[in-house]
């Protein structure tokens, strides 16, 4: 069922608002099988409204779903727009209008008049309650098209599509779609695709979409029938194997917490370029208290010595950024925090502080387990926050690799 | 100057990526003096992309700004799609696809061939230089609007605006807007107008917009002269006063570090329940080293105990979330790492752990500084990821305040 989404709001082309509002009804209609055609926002101005509303309409969608400008203020001018594009006429809801004023007066008010165009009801067309605000939203019927129109303000418009709009668009008996989502972690996205080009060819029938971030890559797949989603999920598993931390909307770090808490082991870290990300995200995760024992952040030299013991001749030796101080660092905090796993980071975040032999983006990262400790060397960008990112990111994937083993 | 933006991407529809691409061009557009006049999204389907261009050209804007659907894969179409619309033809870039070759290689890869798409180069248009990320940009001229088109990762996108497409928006000789944010912290937005409203109601002629996040409320004041901007900014800095700590993009950490740096002091961290998260924040300013020195993550109470030297004493008479705890957390930090400040954080993130006595969201900062330490106590919510942030923010706040005093 082709849905299109039309979003009246300055604020939001100004870029003042995030349209999170659009992104919520998109996924909330996807989820239940519909296909969203188009978003688009307009100003609160009546002719380009009504423009959209009719291109929007030679399209013959089932619904077109609108949000904004039915506040009382002047500038909320949907609904007068809407009334006119339908050709309907309006009534006075004296009921309604007695409802609000009561309600105002719970709040020792008196309802300023310029609410009364929120009890204007069309006499060609519906009323969709509006269980927790004074702006009720409309359905009118247009040529092929039901036109939605629901408030912005996120709380009344959520309410107002879980309780009247999804309810009635699941009765028109849509073909349901299933989906999932595989979540990976370091292959680039064309590298991914390369790799499981061999199942992707075959007649699998599923929609895929991949989405990339500084994370990894999500593959999504759906079809309307589980089976196929499942097989073709099934055979991307077999080339990708551990590359795949998850599914869905679970994140690098409840996968960590989780597999830790199954093999009921500990955790602590030692973050210098870091500054305590690895354990701000490790403390994401609710229940992370029984895996997360604690850690250092070792900002200077005299910390990495005196906090964590590292020795003064492989700082001077080696300096702070090198293989045998991020050694010396998962060492020393596994033994201090008394940890099955202890996890080191060290390197120049950036943007400045590099030199020719250890440029901006060099990172060490340790790992120790069981009396031996492992040192992977990584050269990442010259974007300071994106290489604490994917520092914490590589050091969280590689315990969860030792996890797995 | 009218400027159109058209998002090309199914994760944007199907409501699984927020387009927050969208708002921030917008944003940054808007306070240049543009005029956003729509926001369209389609899927990556070449005939709804062929469609839309064709409405939009037909209102005449100076810039279309496409984003999306330049990455390397089959359902990357935005490039063909364009080169066709434009009616251009293309070419090879070999030095680009050798450089992309050497990038791969840099990461022990062979580049994948479905690459060489990003290679191409149109013959009537122009490249826009991605300096961090392969996907390049272009620029065509049809009718009298120019079409950018760019890619959809957002780190990309943003460099790119920022260093091509601004600064030739700025050129075209836009009437200027001036405008300033004031950034604030922990009055909330009902009380904040209030507090201004004297000033409000004076004929200072310039918009003001209010913007509300976790983290306070930004005053955004404009007007077409500087003038007027200045006089409202310093009329509400008056009323105020500390309550702001910064303009424009600045963030709360900045203005920590700034202001430690200027008086010469250096701060540790002490953390339970924000696992790091504060360490994080003021490691992610540049130059922070000179001033935040390490700090300690006890997640534990024999952390608490073995690492920091919290008295067994107080963790059983009074528990680890307790103002005593906080206060021997703090000094202790402090002294450990010889700094000027010790901040420590003790609490119940939640959304489990709470009793009735020491509810989820109860949170003890402490503050240590020449020898001594105070300790304020905070009820926040019960959402974990929320909890952690304000916490933050309220300890960095606390921090600022104490070194302006």
């Amino acid at each position: 069922m082709n849905v299109s989404l039309l979003t009246i709001g300055n604020e939001i082309l100004s870029g003042d608002t995030i349209n999170s509002n659009v992104a919520w009804i998109s996924r909330s209609l996807s989820e239940i099988g519909c296909s969203i055609q188009t978003q688009i926002t307009v100003p609160d101005v009546e002719k380009p409204i009504v423009k959209t509303l009719n291109q929007l309409l030679n399209d013959g969608p089932a619904f077109v779903i609108i949000t904004g400008g039915l506040g009382p203020t002047t500038d909320d001018i949907t609904r007068n727009v809407l009334f006119n594009f339908v050709g309907t006429g309006s009534e006075f809801d004296e009921d309604y209008w007695d409802k609000m004023k009561k309600r105002f007066e719970k709040y020792d008010m008196d309802i300023p008049e310029s609410n009364r165009s929120q009890a204007l009801i069309p006499t060609n067309g519906h009323i969709i309650p509006n269980p927790v605000g004074s702006a009720r939203g409309f359905l009118f019927r247009k040529e092929n098209t039901v036109i939605i129109s629901l408030p912005g303000v996120p709380s009344e418009m959520k309410v107002m599509m879980n309780e009247s709009i999804i309810p009635m668009i699941k009765e028109e008996g849509l073909a349901p779609i299933f989906n999932k989502t595989l979540r990976t972690v370091g292959i680039p996205e064309s590298a991914l695709i390369e790799k499981i080009e061999p199942v992707l060819n075959t007649n699998h029938g599923c929609n895929l979409g991949y989405y990339p971030s500084i994370f990894g890559v999500d593959i999504k797949i759906s079809h309307s029938d589980e089976g196929p989603v499942e097989n073709l999920s099934n055979d991307i598993y077999k080339i990708l194997g551990v590359s795949i931390y998850g599914e869905g909307k679970v994140s690098l770090e409840d996968v960590v917490i989780q597999l830790a808490k199954n093999k009921n082991k500990t955790v602590s870290t030692a973050e210098s370029c870091t500054g305590g990300l690895i354990g701000h995200r490790l403390t994401e995760v609710s229940g992370s208290s029984d895996v997360y024992k604690g850690g250092l952040v070792v900002y200077s030299n005299e910390s990495k010595m005196n906090m964590l013991g590292v020795e003064k001749d492989i700082l001077e030796a080696h300096g702070a950024v090198s293989e045998e101080t991020a050694e010396s660092m998962a060492r020393n905090v596994k033994n201090k925090f008394n940890t099955d796993y202890g996890i080191s980071v060290t390197g120049i975040a950036g943007p400045t502080g590099g030199t020719d032999e250890k440029p901006v983006g060099l990172v060490y990262i340790g790992m120790a387990k069981k009396g031996r400790v492992k040192v992977k060397e990584f050269h990442f960008g010259t974007n300071r926050k994106r290489n604490k990112l994917r520092t914490s990111h590589v050091a969280l994937n590689w315990l969860r690799l030792s996890l797995l083993h």
